[in-house]
């Protein structure tokens, strides 16, 4: 008989030491009781919470936005970073990392106001499709993560995601694919200019990184948006490293999860070969800082939402 | 009777504007519904929430915390912007503006990890007082606003801080003082470096503003942190403006408010003759712009919460 918690989590070491974490800091007179609004959990988003290969989603929407400023302004196609993304030339984006990525995507975002940047999103998250899988992006979240949110929630944390990707764009998907709120969503952003556009009151995305939310930027933003240690942190990345050992150095109780993509068969496997966003010191060191390891071919029933 | 609805308000335009306004969001079906994800109200703090004279209570901590300073380095005595604050030349600060005081407030957090700054911003808290009142600065919040903020929430709002004043002060007592969680706080910000404190994953405050949340920037972090145009905002001063005109930007319904400190016999009566947060213009077009304007005299039954 299959248990009603976590149903696409099997019974395992993962599974074990989630419910028996949220079972102690939920407990009221227990020794580590927390009180609801110290009940923090913050998740990083490509890789975690939904698929990033081959190339995070972001650079999808990136590329086909790119080909319509191309079309406006020809000189891009040889500028760097541009020219690669034009090109298609997937070494040299990897070679690029992944600030140019984000440099790129602040540069595609610039122009619009914030209102028009969701309305743009949308559109292209109700048809933007993964090039192998042939399913929409939003169709490739991890069904046992949006089982994992929703058991939080039911136990009284809040639910935060905390990314590396530009933070509109998962705010226009986050309530819908994970239940959670736009102000609960951290992420890379790009500065805004206050104007009055047609007399209305707007904000005019420029095409400046304000922030790139990745390794130490992460607890830095965090603080910043949420102002409190998180007490639970999932991350699969050295990217998430810092955020996880921010959950990890709270004075109570505190859980780090480090999702490993081992999956070849149901997903990808990958992790310290992936040059955008590798993983390395996360994994090597796990069991030095005490982050447990969920392997996905183990510990999952299931992987995506759209699966049958 | 009173009513039980807002009791420290009189019946009044203000009071009617606000009721009405929130019958129309809520009614389902009605042509101003507004769904409970997008009910985002955003309050200024400093004379919006609690009082802000005859300087913001910011202030008043920071000098403590300067007096400090100096005892390890006396040559922050001459120095601008300090030594006005040393000397307490009021002059001299208010000449300076309230950048300086943010400067001066930057400075006093530095060196500080975020845990320890709740703690001694904690500490100040409780034993804080009014230079005049002789009460605690956590007992002159305005009762009429803590009842707003509840009812407010009670149709399904979520409530926000948009204040100058620094974040983590804030944070330290806005969910006792107002039922507003830290994370639902936006406000001025120093950097911060992440590093192991004794072998702990920890963020060190620095001498240096992140954002200085006043004027245009306060929609800017509206967008940042919030990701939503608020519907409705209230705020007292010029500082206020900007975000109360981005929320009348709002495509659907939207009210903004605005607090005239007219009681000099409960309060204080002031506006554009205050030089740190002046109001002039927001007091000018309030008409124009479409702003309720909110007297404290004429629309207030109370002022403070801890008033018998």
């Amino acid at each position: 008989m299959g248990s009603q918690i976590l149903p696409s989590w099997n019974d395992g070491a993962a599974r074990a030491a989630i419910m028996d974490f949220v079972g102690r800091v939920t407990k009221e007179g227990g020794p580590d009781y927390v009180r609801p609004a110290e009940r923090i959990a913050t998740f990083d988003n490509d890789g975690t919470l939904w698929c990033e290969q081959p190339l995070q989603v972001q650079f999808f929407f990136a590329r086909e936005r790119l080909d319509a400023m191309v079309e406006k302004d020809p000189s891009l196609k040889d500028r760097p970073p541009f020219k690669a993304f034009v090109d298609r030339d997937m070494e040299a984006i990897k070679a690029q990392g992944k600030k140019a990525l984000m440099t790129v995507a602040a540069a595609v975002h610039a122009g619009t106001t914030e209102d028009e940047f969701y309305v743009i999103a949308e559109e292209w998250l109700a048809r933007g499709k993964h090039p192998t899988l042939g399913r929409l992006f939003t169709q490739l979240t991890y069904r046992p993560q949006v089982e994992l949110l929703d058991y939080l929630r039911a136990n009284g944390f809040r639910t935060f995601i905390v990314s590396g990707g530009g933070i509109d764009l998962i705010r226009a998907f986050a309530e819908t694919a994970y239940g959670i709120p736009r102000e609960q969503v951290v992420g890379s952003s790009n500065k805004t200019r206050f104007e009055l556009v047609d007399g209305r009151a707007s904000l005019v995305k420029l095409a400046e990184l304000g922030s790139f939310d990745d390794r130490e930027v992460k607890p830095a933003n965090i603080n910043l948006h949420i102002g409190r240690r998180p007490i639970l942190a999932f991350g699969n990345s050295d990217g998430d490293l810092a955020m996880m050992r921010y959950a990890l150095g709270n004075r109570g109780p505190s859980l780090a999860l480090l999702l490993h993509h081992d999956d070849a068969d149901r997903e990808f496997a990958y992790d310290r070969e992936f040059v955008l966003s590798p993983l390395a010191e996360a994994l090597d060191k796990a069991a030095d800082y005490g982050i447990t390891v969920v392997s996905m071919k183990r510990d999952w029933k299931a992987v995506f939402t759209s699966d049958p």
